[in-house]
């Protein structure tokens, strides 16, 4: 496909899963008329209208692909946003990386109390799996179970939870390259593996017919990453609606600090041709994620 | 039953489920060599070792009912009492209750620090669906899938979490019984509701066969946390392991203070009774969950 018409594809995609996201979350998370409004509406701002939905449409993307019924990949997308959002609300706590701006708009515990933002996220977070074992979802128990399992090994200390450990460590000590490459594997690389396989488990590809999917997100994980750490060595703050240049402060570790900038940018790119290299043996269905790949090194933002 | 072999009864199965808990979680939460160690050791640290096990005896005890294997029904129960320890981490924060003990030991967030706790609770709370989602703990993928609706919606907004932000709301608002019956209900009720669910869902007793142990579980819910607010009231620091009469100083409405601690007391015995005539279908096999009943109102923390 010629490049601006994937870039077409890949904008459309995007502007759809943004409005998908929101429609679905407003119609999940309908507020109650009695004291737990407050915590509702806490989960509602940071669910509702911000971020790029890349977890979401790397699921939806992959479910396509294999004729997966676009409302049920949304609800187990909103899900997995879910669990994104939260993470993003504890990220962003006075004890914790103490940021004032998420989106571009306050973080939860200013727009709301330290307290409130606490528990949305610990309301966002168990609702991704009321959401994912709701017949809804999918009519096949072991589906649910299956991306049940999926998100909660992702999200927890073996993969995303553990991750964010290994980050608040980096602060003291002094990470090599492998240590980071692993550190962001589980706290980014985590939850984008999962949106893969949780499109592939809901269209019932089984497991060993996964290896090229999570192969395909291992590469633009870590790709991810870099560039992410490249827009916060080089990058603009207005444009990512947060702070930058954060890591940098603390003393971290980082892809750029470890490579230079040159041969981070490099490696990077090198990743996205893995990744698309990884979709060999399907055709134009899986133009979306070729396309997704491609933005991950070409994004600003 | 005499009431002195339904002590021992008692006795015998608050001990052993003390152990049981200790050694599954112990066996389930091994200690990665890497910078993932002080996680798992905060995680340890809250769920090994302290508290009354009273939601997995719950659940253990009525999945013995139904001759569910004891292994299964501990794995559930220590995902149970997983989302349990993780509401206590959050709920003892600076920005919650602000608690600096627990089971007579530092809270997680002084134990450690407060990045630490945040994230415990994190990873406590999805160890549990990762727990119910493994095939160990039923071969069933509807069983599982089951046991996570279960437990997603007793700790979400509709659940745990809507209880505690009533109970924030509770410091500024001026609550009336059926307000804090509701609030209780939330807060406290839903996961021990959730224990006895989740032991009929092991036993698979259909959902319309639970109707006699979900008004049990409801009935000395209640009850619990009636006799929590006297014990508040009235009890004994040392005994409880945790700071007291913090509701009356939060100008809190609790069930003593909105009907006195004579009238509390006969509430929570009437409530007892009916939990007990509520198990009058089953024969010995009952004992235990009759005897948990009255140990609800005799208890002294």
């Amino acid at each position: 496909m010629a490049k601006t018409a994937a870039n077409g594809l890949l904008a459309g995609a995007l502007a759809r899963i943004a409005q998908d996201m929101d429609a679905t979350f407003d119609r999940l998370l309908p507020v109650p008329q009695d004291p737990r409004m407050r915590l509702v509406d806490a989960m509602r701002y940071a669910a509702i209208g911000g971020g790029k939905r890349l977890r979401p449409l790397l699921l939806t993307a992959t479910a396509a692909m294999y004729g997966v019924d676009r409302d049920a990949a949304l609800r187990a997308g909103a899900a997995l946003e879910s669990v994104h959002a939260y993470s993003l609300i504890h990220d962003d706590l006075p004890c914790m990386d103490d940021d004032a701006l998420r989106h571009g708009k306050p973080t939860v515990h200013l727009a709301f109390d330290e307290a409130t933002a606490v528990l949305a996220g610990d309301a966002l977070h168990v609702f991704a799996f009321e959401v994912l074992s709701d017949p809804a979802t999918s009519g096949d128990p072991f589906t649910r179970i299956e991306l049940v399992a999926c998100l909660a090994h992702a999200a927890g200390h073996k993969g995303m939870a553990g991750g964010q450990m290994m980050d608040m460590a980096a602060e003291t000590a002094d990470f090599d390259l492998p240590t980071v490459t692993r550190l962001q594997q589980l706290k980014t690389g985590a939850l984008l593996g999962a949106a893969v396989e949780m499109g592939a488990i809901l269209g019932h590809v089984p497991a060993e017919g996964r290896t090229h999917l999570r192969g395909y997100a291992r590469d633009i994980g870590l790709a991810f990453q870099i560039v992410d750490d490249l827009l916060d060595h080089e990058g603009d703050e207005a444009a990512a609606g947060k702070a930058l240049r954060k890591d940098a402060e603390a003393g971290k570790q980082t892809f750029v600090s470890l490579l230079g900038a040159d041969r981070a940018r490099a490696q990077a790119r090198m990743l996205v041709d893995q990744a698309i290299a990884q979709l060999a043996s399907h055709g134009e269905e899986a133009e979306l994620l070729r396309a997704l790949a491609r933005y991950i090194v070409e994004r600003n933002h």
